[in-house]
């Protein structure tokens, strides 16, 4: 059944008319481009297409083994939870919500779906399009409220499993109110490494710039801090970053408001890492002029500054340095060739290890940067970026058992189903059987 | 190398004098008969055979699919957490420890092993054993004390994971104290179900007198209230497990002494049963007479109390039916064959979900039964029990996003290791590309 | 790509218009029902359906395992065959030669396809479908010829596999003159066996008229003989298949003309059976009357002959009661409950293995004749059938290394692609190496 | 059951006596090196580990799908074939029958196994060896015959499934024989080829000498040819190459007896080659001097021959250039960088696509060869080789349906097992059901 509807939402978000509702429909309440906003439509109705016809069913695909006698196997299930919650951001309101509360359907579960309600009005539309392809009403309940009144849901209901996309400190007060029951995909400050080979530098570039600054950086991919191998400084690359970061414009919302910093919060971090030695500004930290974005809101050029790699692990630095700003900012840095067990040591502090991108075709260092990292959505190659994830291959942060995944069948199956055994064990019993003694 | 170290300690333990040692040492610490305390060293060492030769690097497989252009293709991994520490109990001092610390070596991690101080001796033989095999000596750290000191230290030392086998209580608290990066398997008041088609009396009797008196009602597995269809309770089947239960004694520990409750609690709790209107004792409700154990433990006769079903539904018994008694106990109850609901309704106010059997080749009945339930480990068909797990299938709970799983590839792949995603990117680049605009 | 035309061509074989047009042109050239025909689109868009999205590119999952040192992976890829051949016949003119090309296709080959040149308009309108949903021209050779041709085709082109579904006959020439390098699904003399628990009699009975004589006997899973437990024969089954089978009429095509056998080879079989000691005609067993069906094809009454079945084992009329008759035509036989070991000979004599149906909700009966059978597709349980599989599960025989399947990722995946492995092991090289002696 | 027996005869090869023994058995029958012997002995003793414990019982793994309605589930199993062959050749008379003769048993078959008279009395030993561990000795039928009788055994006793390991040309009469039913896995003229950048040369120069000449060339993946890229003609590896085919010699069996191929037969290709314009000889081109060898084997020293690219690819030259000599002879070559496309077209023209190595650390050079060939087992990077695959992947061609593997549990379920599907449908049926009408 949840087949037929997927292939039918599908269908219907593929139609220009209801896309383009739903992209301006995105763009009325998160600040990103047309571009991107009908990326995150698309991407949303590729999902659902990955889930027509019987691959919903396919998902709940079992396994069996044979015992250790005549009519004894045992069958390994994905079970579903039952009652369950889905917490959505701002950022993304149709993609998150929409592919996690599939999944938790998918594999038998009855969510309860809350989306941040500055955006919620976009998956309120997308539920109203469900029920018309044919999902029932009562299968999902969507809940509009503040953080606080839902906390308080969540620990009155105990649901058996509450998935959270969002900060990292709402992300730990759940878990500790829910003692664990919880899957996570929390923010990240996630890094970018070129490696010694360079190559395609315009390429490199544009990647750079659309990593760290598309949808002014407020995705939870967002590239925070770049580790160039030395002879990337000696390239033009950095020159083309500058070109490529002053293109972008309040107009076309290529750059635009910050929903969850203010200005003067990013300018005053700007403002300490250029107090460290040897730091300096490479472009930007700036505030945006002739806008009408309220201050509560953060409005700044794409900035990036640099801070040499041995003041960056500096235990005064370091937290400043890798402290996250959900917004167009990243930090610059240079390795030399000898120096690339100074960057692996810095990737290993950090708290939150969700994407990565490590630039390079020379495949020993592919290899070593890799193994020593841990990052759940790492790419690789020289075409490697840190955000832009299809809905193709998982997506989500690795080395924490409470971390969840968005996407595929996998993190479909990892999310939002457990495991169960079933043992039948029916005879015939063997021939001339007696009580054996008690043991 | 951990599959060599694992051949050759399947060997070693599959020696006679080697697993007849470990029986009588596990004796010492643990209350059980000789039977039951050798296999849980061939279990043990199954588990071992389990991961000879290439297994190891089978576990680590990882997969891939082809991405949206030449040169692009996602990976998936299971990757090694890092640091993790395993908890394990008092009543299976070798199987739980040794099954859990391998599964974390074989997926890369480095543990920190606790074992309850009242058995950890075995272990501490084992892993000179294990060093004996090639199991370089620091690859595991193996600390003996009481709880409170290692709850301090791994809220000091932050394990990306902690496993923790033991009860309940315990396991609610470490979740708190570890916000949730753990994963558990706590003891469960577990159920057993006997279907309507009666056959094989003799052989059912025994199945029930194993499940709820083995190790003196110490496993995690031990069957904790029957439901009988009407029809057994018109057999001679609980005549039968009167006799059986009759047949132990102190002298070959099928009976023996309770680590953590005492006599005085458990004749309380049946005394308790016994006032509810329509209850009445089947047999034990007893102290054990002339033995010299310790007033710290208990000491009591196999006790079966029959309790109506309809009481036991009733809010103000349900709590004092299902609290768990860690020893020689179980409810009996009896269900008509339009009570069924009632039964499944019983099921599903539990809170643990561990195993569970359900007696019966009637395939409607099981089809209703399983499909209504939740516990991870469950039994089904005439020969089903709720003890005795093999290493060759998954056991643990259902339902709960923290459970945890021991025995198969599943069970170290899902609770040891954690999902990465390596997308490769190499190009080549598409001939004559331009640098997009800006989104 | 191929995701994207599955999409399209789902969508459009959906429309109410399209699948109407198809169906109607399938009555055209192959003798069923409207519903039958209509069924045929319905599970092909189905099909479909299920590789939309990344789904195809999912087929292509690889998988890799760590090698014996740092820099060793090896990896196990399904990999095209390149040039292959896809040959279908009559009876199915849209499903089989569509859900093989689409697998043929989704693998990586490059097919030429052949379907019966009395049915290959359907597939040559399909094929004008599929180029308007994307699929570009060179993708496919479609060829209209007589087998003989197409023989000589093969033989001289040798694709380096060849898909045949088909009478046998022509199954074992082609086996021989492409030395083996074939997949094939040839017809099968199906049987059913009704185990000694009698429920839902109108049920079973309805199922028995279908399996038998829908499409008129002309699925290559039609059931040819059935097995009754003697508990059956009380009952009032066979009258109920008689009615059933009386209701058949030509007008509506619910009976049809016969393509491959006339009307004379079956009536003649029917008095050889006949003539075999204890046999006797159920019903049917005539020619039908006031049509303008000619003489070529066949064309009788849905057609039930009783034969013992200790007459059936004997080596003189083994061949003939299990000779195939493709068309409105089985045998029933009874069996005690002591003889099923006799039918389980019968079964095993038996040349092909297609599919099977044990009607049976005895969990012992259905254990002990699935494991004494080998049939590819095996029904089992009450509502076991032989015909009318959906496209969820695989379809195709068992026991012979050629045989291929239909439908599912596994069926595609095991008859378009072969495994390849590569090999990573790119060093670094151990510090210190050494040329080594010569071995 | 037979986990056991694997544990048991894994555990007794390896013990040093027995290995020991095996080698030297080895040794007596088969011209190989105490080294080579030793390792095929210790491949064997791998493979069996593997296969202790429960991995015998995973390898039966089965899966299933929920259906349409309640009560319906397709399972999908792995079956095996039942009476089953096993052929097997001279160059490996330990480990290619018993890894095969053990997957046929794993998978359920009853096998009879040949192995080639010539050295049957390894197996014949080990087949006492796999008694003494508890395989049952009716579990498989061992005959020592020719090939012709063999073939008339095959011929009337049509077993469902034949593996064959050895030459083409027996390979192709078998498969019309037996019309198909079989699995392959023939010799090949297998390549290598040296990308553009030049490292490690040492490592490079012994590999080759090991690939080319290890056995005297007698393994199925020995190396044929080997395509240089210009950048490594400048370097010194023919010199190596010629150094380390001057180390070999007859004492140690490091170059011995060729038992298929004269020695007039190898000088007289050799003289051929030669007479191609531009060839010349870099080494060997003689007989073996000063031994005992029979004139009805060969005898020469280790030798390579280069022939210019574009002579190869030439139709007067090709198939001589690509016969397969099974003894201690490969051929040479050189490409420029754009000359990269005329050696895929040499690849893409070779009949058997057994092994191959494309020995470069280039990504996107590893990308296009790889994705134009086929070869089953294909090795990639630095350290790429084409012969020495141990058990923990799986060795076979690809490109052909007939295409058999070994030593993993991917080969063994493919070659040894099929595919069955078994669908439950046990209902309960859906309320107030009616029999519909027919179609």
């Amino acid at each position: 059944m949840l087949g037929d509807v997927s292939t039918k939402a599908a269908h219907a978000l593929g139609l220009p008319e209801v896309s383009d509702f739903f992209a301006k429909l995105i763009q009325r309440v998160s600040p990103k481009s047309y571009q991107q906003a009908l990326i995150e439509v698309l991407v949303t109705q590729k999902f659902l297409e990955n889930f027509c016809g019987d691959q919903v069913r396919f998902l709940a695909r079992s396994f069996a083994v044979p015992g250790n006698h005549l009519g004894q196997q045992s069958h390994g299930f994905r079970w579903p939870y039952g009652p369950v919650a889905v917490i959505a951001p701002f950022n993304f309101p149709l993609e998150i919500p929409l592919l996690q509360l599939m999944g938790a359907l998918y594999m038998g579960n009855k969510p309860v779906l809350k989306v941040d309600s500055k955006v919620c009005i976009v998956m309120e539309q997308m539920l109203r399009l469900l029920h018309e392809c044919g999902l029932p009403v009562d299968d999902v309940d969507f809940i509009n409220s503040d953080g606080k009144t839902m906390n308080k849901l969540l620990v009155e209901a105990k649901p058996r499993m509450t998935l959270f996309t969002g900060s990292s400190r709402v992300a730990e007060k759940l878990a500790d109110d829910l003692s664990g029951r919880v899957k996570l995909e929390d923010a990240g400050f996630d890094w970018k490494i070129l490696g010694p080979d360079v190559n395609e530098v315009d390429y490199v570039a544009w990647v750079c710039d659309q990593d760290a600054y598309a949808c002014s950086g407020q995705k939870c991919s967002a590239e925070s801090i770049l580790f160039m191998h030395e002879n990337w400084s000696k390239s033009s690359l950095i020159d083309k970053m500058t070109e490529l970061a002053a293109r972008r414009k309040l107009d076309d919302l290529t750059i635009g408001p910050v929903l969850t910093v203010t200005t003067e919060t990013m300018l005053d971090h700007a403002k300490k890492l250029l107090q460290i030695p040897g730091s300096r500004l490479l472009f930007g930290g700036e505030a945006l002029q002739n806008h009408s974005i309220p201050k509560i809101y953060g409005a700044i050029k794409p900035t990036a500054i640099f801070v040499p790699l041995e003041e960056i692990l500096k235990d005064e630095h370091y937290p400043l340095v890798t402290k996250e700003i959900f917004g167009p900012f990243q930090v610059v840095t240079e390795y030399k060739d000898n120096q690339l067990p100074l960057v692996l040591d810095a990737l290993e502090k950090m708290h939150a290890h969700l994407t990565a991108a490590v630039v390079s075709n020379d495949i020993l260092f592919l290899q070593k940067v890799i193994g020593n990292s841990v990052n759940g959505t790492t790419y690789a190659g020289l075409r490697a970026r840190t955000t832009g994830a299809p809905q193709n291959h998982w997506f989500g942060p690795a080395g924490d058992p409470r971390g969840a995944g968005i996407g595929t069948p996998e993190a479909i199956k990892l999310v939002w189903s457990c495991h169960r055994e079933i043992i039948y064990d029916v005879g015939p019993m063997p021939l001339g059987w007696k009580v054996p003694a008690s043991t």
